[in-house]
């Protein structure tokens, strides 16, 4: 028996996001029975976590275990061979069994990208939020500064989010201007909330279009209230780039 | 009664190509459908020429007469509000009432791209055609050589293709390594025979991964042969750039 990593991207637009649903197309019920049919085993798939419907990913990572001697550089090859084309399969790595791709993912880096032109980019168009309204990118680096490091991300957080303890680290939280009037945020950290780097986005964006102030950042963090927040970004604009391990939990 | 110019860009992927027909979703079907319902009147709409199922356009061109006096800079607004995500209005203009899309063409400008990496760009794979073999910028740029100018495009040409006189003007054709692994042919002429970017693309590709040399790209055209020349490439790497007028047929 041997466990194999799968380094994956997928074009969310056409997939009900990750998670395995009854009767809906998502990628954890895609990868899975693509494995069940090449390995003639029931494979289960584990994620790093899960994305929402409509949500890209550049680098989620997914394990799984298998007892088919298939060599690990075959597989990318293999599984890409089947894949629809909005799944791809980038890297393979065996792994020792203690490896767990939710559990060992030490961070996370997600972009979120806004196009603040008139109209939108045809091309680009499911990978970017349209926002048609000028943003300051200076305002939108100053609020950044309030959320790094660790924090209770309450109001950060989808008010049906179940879990407990709301306390996340931020190690990155970056706005940039990367071509005229297209702005990406960078966010690394430890994990996330349900819809919170979607509401982070929908808070910067109030504070680059002038409606509440950077300072406010700080204040609308320390109410744990999700009402104080900004609105949830729609998820087109939002992508999982890299999951981060560390070393001794297999290969980083 | 007055005339309008509208510059329309779309994505190619789900539609059936420009051209109207019963049943079919196309960007001809689509714009006459909503002008006929903002304007009240029967509406057709002439473009700049057909776009084949799958091929893109940024900035194809077509014309209707309307006497629904609406103010020019409004047509933009007014129909982006109700066309769907892949089609795009970006210019209207008002033009003489002798003003052609078709007839009054004197170039066209379109864009071929190719992704040579192992594996596609998962974000662009709509728009560039994945060909996960090496190819020679060099040799395909000597190679455009030998088309530029006059000529009988014959060999370049769909076999069904019914039209007489297979001479056509190129003014410019270009290959460039635009990013590591991505290669772009930028073809402008006075008219293009059916299928023929993709049929120069392809034997381009061929010359590029080294199966027959830049020079044959001469004898290739002098055969006036469909059969010597290479594949059709696939549609979704073709983009309708850009259609130029002169300037006495309306705003250039």
């Amino acid at each position: 028996m041997g466990k194999i990593k799968l380094t994956v991207a997928y074009d969310g637009t056409d997939f009900s996001g990750f998670q395995r649903q009854p009767g809906k197309r998502t990628v954890q019920g895609t990868l899975e029975k693509l494995l069940t049919r090449v390995t003639g085993e029931s494979i289960s798939v584990i994620g790093s976590g899960r994305t929402d419907a409509g949500v890209h990913a550049l680098g989620q990572v997914i394990h799984f275990k298998t007892s088919v001697p298939i060599p690990t550089e075959r597989w990318v090859r293999l599984l890409n061979a089947s894949l629809p084309r909005d799944l791809l399969v980038t890297e393979a790595n065996e792994v020792p069994l203690e490896f767990h791709a939710q559990h060992d993912a030490c961070w996370k880096h997600y972009r979120y990208t806004i196009d603040t032109s008139s109209l939108p980019d045809l091309f680009r168009r499911r990978y970017q939020t349209h926002y048609p309204y000028p943003l300051s990118c200076v305002r939108m680096q100053r609020a950044t500064g309030y959320v790094l490091g660790t924090h209770d991300f309450t109001s950060f957080s989808a008010a049906r989010a179940q879990v407990k303890d709301r306390r996340r680290t931020l190690y990155r939280c970056e706005v940039k201007e990367v071509d005229p009037g297209i702005f990406s945020m960078e966010v690394v950290g430890n994990g996330f909330l349900y819809h919170m780097v979607r509401i982070l986005t929908g808070t910067l964006v109030e504070i680059g279009a002038g409606k509440i102030s950077p300072e406010e950042m700080g204040e609308i963090l320390q109410a744990k209230d999700r009402s104080v927040a900004g609105k949830t970004f729609p998820p087109e604009g939002l992508t999982l780039m890299k999951v981060g391990y560390t070393p001794w939990s297999g290969k980083p």
